[in-house]
């Protein structure tokens, strides 16, 4: 699993990819290759949240779920299940 | 949660929606309707996994995290990371 | 590009896949296996969706375009927005 | 249409929601409010391609399919076919 320094380092490498990409724009680069390098990004932030979901699924899930409190199982697999769908709809 | 009953008349429904689109194509309808019904079909696969998730989440996997057996554990989340990834890049 | 035919028959084995997992609810299958062969069927979708559009685009697109009625030429690309939007979101 | 000012302070918009998820897994914020706004760019990011896209329909796409040259065509199709598919699997 990364650490917290690799998963920010991530973030920063995309904000970077962004910044490149509003330059792309100001000086009128072409749609497509525009498109492209938006799509990447987009690609960059699920692997991101990818990694981020192992963390919660080895973490607070399974504290969640082995808790005696039904309540917080039902909280973490609904999270869970608005995660997934909201998800599938990018 | 809906009974294996209602899940089996969803899928029906999806088979016949699939059916439906054939016809289209025989027919020669416009290609935009014919990919409107094509993507309805898609949304309704998205919605029966998103069912089938909740299910899994209520039972194989409450089930693995609360056993005993670590590999268990290891192998549900594994499991929900690749189903996550797949879905995220469809 | 495939005849109709083909696309009649892409079609009808993707009618077949959607019937092999009505197969698989009724059986009792694993969540995850049932879950893995409806994305197998959203890919095929997918994949079907991208032979229609680019018949759209290499025939009514076209045409449109090239036609000397401007509002043409926006009904084919706002239709064109409206697929790329309503496919992002899936 | 979006003026090229507006498209690039759309772009610095995401940067700083960027920015903000820096901040977020710094200060050790839940996993899933984490996800949420990483979800939340990929949709500002998926709004700025369409927006895009419209642009190049109306601009380069519209003169390409016009031009004498058949060639032309062929690429703007081509181009358009693959940031529907590789959108497609985001």
């Amino acid at each position: 699993m990364e650490t917290k320094q690799q998963l920010s380092n991530r973030l920063k490498s995309i904000e970077g990819h962004v910044r490149g990409i509003v330059r792309m724009v100001d000086e009128d680069a072409y749609c497509v290759d525009i498109i492209k390098q938006a799509l990447a990004v987009q690609r960059a932030l699920e692997k991101f949240n990818s990694i981020i979901l192992e963390r919660h699924l080895q973490g607070c899930v399974t504290t969640a779920i082995r808790s005696d409190d039904p309540g917080e199982r039902e909280r973490v697999i609904t999270e869970l299940l608005q995660v997934f769908e909201t998800s599938s709809k990018i």
